[in-house]
C-alpha cells in the first residue's frame, strides 16, 4: 500500500479521517506507523497528498489529511481482455490498474472456459477491490471503469466500434506478422485474447471493427505479463 | 504448457520419449490429448519441434519427437533483482524466463526483509522449477542461469562490473529523472530494487559500477509488472 486510498465515508471532518479494518491493519502491521508519521494518501477520484497520523490503536487510526496535488495522468489506453483464469484475474485487474488504465472490458471468447463465468471473482465487489489494490500500489486515485461482456459478437459488432472510435485499434496475437508499434500518440484500444489466442473467426470480427493484429514476438506470454509488456511498449 | 520440455532422461530411443507425473497429467487433463495428437515440444537447452502421441494412459505418455527448429533467440538482457516477497518470487522468475531472459541474479538490498532469505522458494530446485514453467509458457528451451547473492556490496563491487561489462547499465528507480530508454541495441544489464526501491547508499554503489537510474514514470509498480514493462520497453 504505497498510497492510502480514502473514501467520503472515512471523513469525520474536512481534513480528518478515521480508518478501521484492512487499512488500519496494514498501516499498523506493515508500515508499523505511529502517531506523527506521515503517509501518502489520496481521495478516490480526487487529489492526493500527505496524511499525518494523529492517533492509532488496535481498532482505528485517525489522520489529518492535506491534499495538495493531482494524481498521475491516466494512460490513454482502453483494454479489452478475454476473461482469464480466475486464479489470474485479480493480478490482471490490479496490474492493469497500476499501469494507469482507466477503462477495461472483460469479454468472452471461444477459448475462454465456460466455468470461468461462474467465478465469484467476476463480481463487481471483487473487481473493485482489485482495482483499489492497483491504485494503492501505484499511487493513483482514479478508479477505472471495469465492465464485463458475456457475448463476444454482440460486443465486438455493436459496442466496440463506438468504444474504439478515434483510437488506434490493435489486437495482440502471438502469430501476427506486424510487430507491436511503439510510443503511439493519442488513444489506443488494445484487445488481448485468452490463453491460446483468439480464434480465426474472432480475428475476422475484430478486423471488421478496425483491429489490426500485432505481436511482441514468437514467445507466448501469460496474460498479466502480456498486458504489462504491450501497454508499456505502446505508451513508452 | 505451450511447449512440452524434454530432458535426456525422458528419451527411450533417439526419437521417442516416455513421460510420467506432472507433464503426463497436464497432457491428459489440460490438453485432453489422445493418441495421434501433435504437441509442441523441445529438448532442454536444445532444438524444438513436434511431439506426436503414440500412447497415453493413466501412468505414462509415449511420444515420437521430430525436432526441426531452433528456440527463439535469447533476450540480450541480464536481470539483477532484489529478492522479492516469497509469494511473488515464483511469478518473477517464471515471468522473466518467459520474456527470454537467460541470466538472472537475485540479490540482497537494505529493504529486502531478512525473513525472505529463509524461504524454501529460494532453493535451487524451486528456482529451476519456475524457470521451466517460464519456458513451457513461452515456447523456449534454453534454461536461464539463476544465481543468488546474499551480500549486496560484495556483489556490486566485486562481481557486477565484470557481469555488466560492455553492456548498457540501468537501475530502475521510481524517482529517477531520466525516462527508461527504448529499443537499446546490444546487451543491457538491468537492476531492479525491492518494494520501496534501493536506498541512497545502494544507488551510490550502483552508480560507481556504472548504473544509471531510469524510470517509467511516477507509478510504483509491483516487481513482476515492472520487470515485464521495463524489459519490453528496453527490447522492443
Amino acid at each position: 500500500m504505497n498510497l492510502v486510498l480514502l473514501f467520503a465515508e472515512d471523513f469525520v471532518a474536512d481534513d480528518r479521517v478515521v480508518l478501521r479494518g484492512r487499512r488500519r491493519e496494514h498501516i499498523a502491521g506493515v508500515h508499523r506507523a505511529a502517531a506523527g508519521d506521515v503517509l501518502v494518501a489520496g481521495v478516490a477520484n480526487g487529489r492526493m497528498g500527505a496524511a499525518t497520523i494523529l492517533r492509532i490503536d488496535g481498532e482505528s487510526v485517525e489522520m489529518s489529511v492535506a491534499l495538495d496535488r493531482d494524481p498521475p495522468p491516466p494512460l490513454p489506453l482502453t483494454l479489452v481482455v478475454a476473461v482469464p483464469r480466475p486464479k489470474v484475474l485479480n493480478r490482471v485487474i490490479a496490474g492493469a490498474t497500476s499501469l494507469g488504465i482507466k477503462r477495461l472490458f472483460l469479454i468472452n471468447a471461444w477459448r475462454v472456459e465456460k466455468s470461468y463465468w461462474s467465478s465469484p471473482r467476476l463480481s463487481e465487489a471483487n473487481l473493485r477491490e482489485q482495482a483499489i489494490a492497483g491504485l494503492e500500489q501505484s499511487r493513483d486515485t482514479i478508479l477505472p471503469s471495469i465492465e464485463v461482456r458475456r457475448f463476444f459478437r454482440r460486443f465486438v459488432e455493436d459496442e466496440l466500434p463506438e468504444i474504439a472510435r478515434d483510437s488506434t485499434c490493435l489486437v495482440a496475437h502471438p502469430y501476427a506478422a506486424d510487430p507491436c508499434p511503439r510510443s503511439i500518440a493519442g488513444h489506443v484500444t488494445l484487445a488481448i485474447g485468452p490463453e491460446g489466442g483468439f480464434i480465426e473467426a474472432e480475428l475476422v470480427s475484430l478486423d471488421r471493427a478496425g483491429f489490426r493484429p500485432v505481436s511482441l514476438g514468437p514467445r507466448v506470454l501469460r496474460v498479466e505479463t502480456a498486458v504489462a509488456a504491450l501497454v508499456s511498449v505502446i505508451s513508452a
